[in-house]
């Protein structure tokens, strides 16, 4: 397996054609996938916001009348108020804000950037990812590339182990996970690791090349991997109901 | 950056020499990644146990007995009590075990693995993967291998997101997380992104060469990759006081 950055991207902007852009500058082959980082998606999507345009709700209020109040330091409420706006549920109101995205993704902030923005305030994550990665394979296709999965990748922090690591938001032309099920080991026993989700193995492998500073790669290009012959599924966010973490944070808010 | 599976190595037995035996099949170069499959690290270390091994104490029956329950099937409270004796504490003890291990991961059942093994019912994770890492880099430089990090992985689940991906257990030769604050992004704004967990990005990154089943590849050599100038750190497992995920689940465990 091979990982390459797509080099001298240019600095996004709205509009602009990530498909082509990648095109120009990378030879894809079909059975690549491509991954792009969210934040030049969302800039090519418009996804730029500015703190004014958050008119602020009570609530927004409370919450950043908290979070100030624990870390000893003011709090833009207007800030709060956008991460409630891209959100449909609050899993942890402080010290900080742990939210489940529109699009059921869960992290810090609804995963709103407020650094990599050049003339606003804040850079919002795409609205739909999965349709983001659907259209930039599309954009490949015509420009005469078939064949080629794409990724819409972030990096966010997790429970139980320190640090941020690339993750999948949304991805086109290949599934989210495959189903070991039925598979033996070498010894001929039944496996018990069943669903590894390959987006996610893929997003954190691309971050590794992306890297994070000026000299970034936003685009990554992994070649001679393949998904293989298993079944796949595309399911990546877990529910409320099959998530027990999920259901420790929401009684521990009500109790709490 | 190129990642590519060691082909051929044997099942491994206890007192195999891990660094030996990828040593001779791999041309390891100084900057490399080598990363191994905790499984075949438990089996050179010996890390195999038998149900009968474990006498069964009241708690693991009482976890047995309510897993049982909710599952609808008879459990072994024998394996209950094998992973009430690797870990040190239990976030979650229904419908599933989550514990923390004694080195600090926080996974299943303890890590602890009932397929994967030839002779015996179970294989437990190393007893402490940064020593095995350790061990396995002073292997690789008694070969005459220098400069060769070392990484033992293990696949895990996650709340928030389906499915298992790679993950570090323990590493030598480099840092856990490389820390960006300070550095710039394109637009000259610092980063909000500030620690990166690489071994983890690094794991997930090898689990897609690895794979799972009889034809899975259990040591992979990462080349091409460079952890670059910045400051590293050494902290993986969040404690008890860095996690409200886990204080939601101590809540959660007494109240319930």
């Amino acid at each position: 397996m091979e990982l390459n950055g797509v080099a001298d991207l240019p600095e996004i902007r709205p509009g602009d054609d990530i498909a082509a852009l990648v095109a120009d500058r990378a030879a894809l082959e079909p059975g690549d996938v491509l991954t792009v980082a969210s934040t030049i998606v969302s800039k090519a999507e418009g996804r730029t916001a500015d703190l004014e345009d958050y008119p602020v709700s009570g609530r927004a209020q409370e919450i950043a009348d908290r979070i100030a109040d624990l870390a000893g330091e003011e709090k833009d409420p207007r800030f709060a108020q956008a991460v409630l706006e891209e959100s449909t549920e609050l899993l942890i109101d402080a010290p900080f804000l742990l939210t489940e995205t529109r699009f059921g993704h869960i992290c810090v902030n609804a995963g709103i950037d407020r650094s990599n923005v050049p003339d606003h305030d804040l850079l919002l994550l795409p609205k739909r990812p999965a349709e983001s990665a659907e259209r930039i394979r599309t954009g490949l296709e015509q420009q005469g590339i078939e064949d080629v999965a794409v990724i819409v990748t972030d990096t966010c922090g997790r429970p139980f182990r320190h640090g941020q690591r690339g993750v999948a938001l949304g991805w086109a032309g290949m599934p989210a996970s495959r189903d070991w099920r039925g598979e033996l080991d070498r010894d001929g026993h039944e496996l018990g690791v069943t669903v590894q989700s390959v987006v996610d193995e893929l997003a954190a492998a691309a971050n590794l090349v992306t890297g994070e500073a000026a000299a970034g790669t936003p685009a990554v290009v992994v070649r001679e991997w393949e998904f293989g012959d298993l079944e796949g599924s595309d399911e990546l966010f877990r529910s409320v109901e099959d998530d027990l973490v999920r259901q420790a944070l929401r009684e521990w808010r009500v109790d709490g």
